[in-house]
């Protein structure tokens, strides 16, 4: 049966068909409407669903169903999604599964954004060779998910934040409104914000102009590797400082789990590739306590699609 | 049968032996030796198992064996200690189970010092009612141990450093070498280190004379605990600058892993004992993710002899 998957993003919709090998038939991408609410949300998620299942030649109803995964706070069962704060005016819960499936015509499972990229990772990726690993999902914000013996470790429902480890006690404001965590240096929000404050200071930078003869309207992952592709200054600094974070907020989280290996993926992990699981794999050397036996630090092999394939993987196949 | 157990701790050797029920028949206390090397260690544990069993009226070749909960690094299977930095002269391996086994004449057991306490509340103290918790021991240094579905989880045999968390970026200095773990602010010994370093500043403080009045040559956590009931200022301030590591440190942990509780042990955790616990729960709370439920933290409930009683349980009765 060929099932749906969106990967739903605070700046993209990126939606999917894939056949029972986890072919990719059709994709599309939306972009997230950042203001309104969650009914144009909703509409633009399918929006993206109905392009991706026209690129495979079918019609939606057709789909077995439709998985998606989603930021914010995810309750399966009931179906809603709450406080996602990088989606417009959605704080209180929302019946999204409900809300998609009625346009739809087929059935809608969710579930947390980071975790089914970190499962299909495990499934089908860069974690398959590890009976447990830590996911590092680096984009707006820093995400994870833990995987132990091979399943996702939830703890009580919530585990795998390891954007919020405390990195330095009385440090930078987050977005979570605490302060010093991971997220506060390593998160592309928080790098956006503190480019723009350098800027207002002063400091000469590419990165907005970069940004604005590329179309956007915010610093994407793909404006912040052309600023270094450029050897722009400031870009340079605070992929350093975001990325001396990550060293000691992964190696912390090494220390305690002593997991096999890190597998970094989210829009600017995917997007920077290589290079930067390489330079988070040594800034993270000099903080972790069993030095002579580190765990791996790869790449995501299924990149930017991951998050929409992991969503499908929702959908039972029967 | 009845079952040896020893704690090998940086400033002292508990002993005891126990009952098929763990009620605890005979103990004894040792200093152990800051100077000399492991044989001198050894004799000391030699000399305090005799006295446990005297006080047991057994003797000691009477036991079914006896086990060891020692810091550093153990392997367990080989029998051996490495790099034990708080003990004299104790860093290539040390194949501790065959030498006290030798003078012993009963089979010796090692297992971790933080790993068998923990474990001993699990299954008789604080943990009972909880399938996975953190255990966070607070002493010389701060370790832990992680319970998963009730066992312990060793990743890959050294998780549970959770002293080596970096709660500050370019922060304090730690013994390990590294800079800015969490260790470096709440174990006994930087704390220590910090409070010597204020009264060569000039700083007045009642610890030292505490500490001779009471016959130590260290600031132990009764000295500690003393000092903290005469409303000590330094005293009252590097417990408040430790408690507050160990809320950042203690809440990332947990934003990580959303375990069920916190068990505080440890010297320093269970001489400041109920209190200190509620401190370490208030300063977790700012840096909780799911902040609306925090995990319940709670005080070990087998005190200092858990450690003993722990290393004990490595002995299988028969």
């Amino acid at each position: 049966m060929l099932r749906g998957g969106v990967d739903l993003g605070g700046t993209k919709i990126e939606a999917i068909v894939v056949d029972d090998g986890n072919r990719v038939l059709g994709r599309a991408r939306e972009a997230t409407p950042s203001s309104g609410g969650p009914a144009d949300v909703v509409a633009a998620m399918v929006e993206a669903i109905r392009e991706a299942a026209e690129g495979a030649s079918l019609a939606v109803d057709e789909l077995a169903g439709v998985g998606v995964g989603s930021p914010g706070s995810v309750d399966a069962s009931a179906g809603t999604v709450a406080t996602a704060r990088n989606l417009p005016n959605w704080d209180a819960p929302v019946p999204l599964a409900e809300l998609l499936s009625r346009e739809l015509g087929v059935p809608v499972r969710l579930g947390n954004d980071v975790g089914v990229a970190v499962e299909a990772e495990a499934a089908l990726g860069a974690g398959r060779s590890y009976r447990s690993f830590l996911g590092l999902w680096w984009g707006t914000g820093v995400g994870g998910a833990i995987m132990v013996d091979r399943k996702r470790w939830l703890g009580r429902g919530s585990a795998g934040e390891i954007g919020h480890t405390v990195v330095k006690l009385n440090g930078a404001p987050c977005a979570c409104g605490r302060r010093g965590c991971l997220e506060a240096y390593a998160g592309r929000g928080a790098m956006e914000a503190r480019a723009r404050r350098a800027v207002r200071r002063g400091t000469k930078t590419s990165l907005f102009s970069l940004m604005e003869k590329h179309g956007h309207t915010r610093l994407t992952s793909s404006v912040w590797q052309r600023a270094l592709d450029e050897h722009d200054d400031l870009a340079e600094r605070l992929i350093e400082r975001a990325i001396r974070a990550l060293g000691a907020g992964v190696a912390s989280a090494i220390n305690l789990t002593d997991l096999e290996a890190v597998v970094v993926g989210g829009g600017l992990g995917n997007r920077l590739g290589d290079d930067a699981t390489e330079r988070i794999r040594r800034a993270m050397e000099p903080h972790l306590f069993v030095s002579d036996r580190p765990p791996e630090v790869r790449l995501s092999e299924l990149g930017d699609l991951g998050g929409a394939i992991g969503a499908a993987r929702l959908v039972a196949t029967g």
